[in-house]
């Protein structure tokens, strides 16, 4: 695990604009977090859909209109800056992306703090088990799919899964090791035949890398942190900001707070 | 769940054996068991056995040579006639079925109580799962595999394995919710490819009923109190006692308090 002094090095670099690329592998053992900053007249509405969808959007907290900052998250954490790359959306179409949000900033925009893989990665490493996107050096591949999202009056949209490929003995390992991390997504919400859920072919993934899948291994589904990406393409909001896909929020909190049992 | 008094008459007929036949469904919530009964010079290499291979043969409790009775599962049980049906084996052979063992009995018998799964088909089925052999009205599906026991000087052989089949999702769920039983089998050890593991046709078990499996199901396979009767087989003590499959020893202990988590 990382001194918590290389963890504030880290996110000092990231506020000055000295480290931009993806945060995976970064300050092991923290938390490390997606972001979904809307208007607070789309929040409340977005608050529900976190709600009734905790699998792909498992929330960790949310600001109050215009708040940069988290005590729950970090005692010096600029929401605003300490991201390496910011998406920015207009009526669901990402137009640009940014390093800080200095420019774009507005007194209501409310910030959503929600889990990613990363942290069950690290749980699934721990435990001995191989992650082939990693051991490729590739990123983890990711498909839209036909499992719809409860919707809210604003959101709606279907699950994003990532995909990480396992002998089914290992597989089931995972199921145990995955349940463990609900604010990341927690179990697997498929394994097997990719079409059950709208996956034409496993080998063409939507976002991300395609990586080997080996005789003997079934492609193994946990819900996705692009989801709420997706949902806000179809949604449409008139303005919204999230983390670059990769480029996360890297927290004070441990991942292993939040694991249960 | 079954009051003890319920409990206690039907363990009073199975002891006069006016019951005779499978305890599957009998004193919902009680722990049942699967019994091994070896002459004292095989049981202690049996005890290793045990130990080294705890998803097949979950140990509960042994007895001293000769002793009928286990405090640790209840107070007026006694195992050398509380079962509805025992099989004998001489040289590993199936020999007669009995149904108490008081012309049989010896001082140097010990007997081992092993978990079963029907501690784990309530739980699943209280979370809402259907069981395709109970709602079919069949026996489990059960096979031999490749996968090999871990041997000791006098046992050796290979798994038997359960097989219930379930939706992907489902499988997740029971995944789950099995590894909170280790004292009956745990977690699956197998889903999937039934000739991964060493099964020709899933269609044809070696022992207990086929059942249907439905498009979009996979195979999820448990390890199977049937091992020890396997490796009886295979490793050829001169004298040894079992249940007969399905009709088990009914202890007073709840199966829910072997959960963990």
């Amino acid at each position: 695990m990382e001194t918590r002094a290389a963890l504030h090095a880290l996110r000092q670099q990231i506020r000055i604009n000295a480290f931009t690329g993806s945060t995976t592998g970064a300050a092991p053992g923290y938390l490390q977090a997606n972001l979904v900053i809307l208007p607070a007249a789309w929040a409340t509405d977005f608050l529900l859909f976190c709600q009734k969808n905790p699998v792909t959007c498992p929330l960790i907290d949310v600001t109050l209109p215009g708040e940069k900052s988290l005590a729950s998250i970090g005692s010096d954490i600029d929401l605003s800056r300490d991201v390496p790359e910011y998406h920015v959306f207009y009526d669901g179409e990402f137009e640009v992306s940014v390093s800080d949000l200095s420019t774009l900033w507005q007194d209501d925009l409310v910030t959503f703090v929600l889990g990613c893989s990363f942290s069950f990665e690290e749980a699934l490493i721990q435990a001995g088990l191989s992650i082939r996107n990693i051991d490729q050096g590739k990123n983890v591949s990711m498909y839209d799919t036909k499992i719809p999202c409860q919707s809210t009056s604003l959101f709606h949209g279907n699950y994003v899964v990532s995909m990480r490929p396992f002998t089914p003995a290992d597989a089931i390992r995972t199921i145990q090791i995955t349940t463990r991390f609900p604010k990341a997504h927690g179990a697997p919400v498929h394994f097997g035949d990719p079409a059950a859920i709208g996956i034409a072919d496993v080998m063409a993934p939507n976002y991300g890398d395609a990586v080997d899948i080996y005789a003997g291994e079934v492609p193994v589904f946990w819900g996705c942190g692009v989801t709420p990406q997706n949902v806000i393409r179809q949604s449409r909001p008139p303005f919204c900001i999230t983390h670059a896909p990769g480029k996360m929020l890297i927290t004070d909190r441990l991942s292993s707070e939040f694991a249960v049992l």
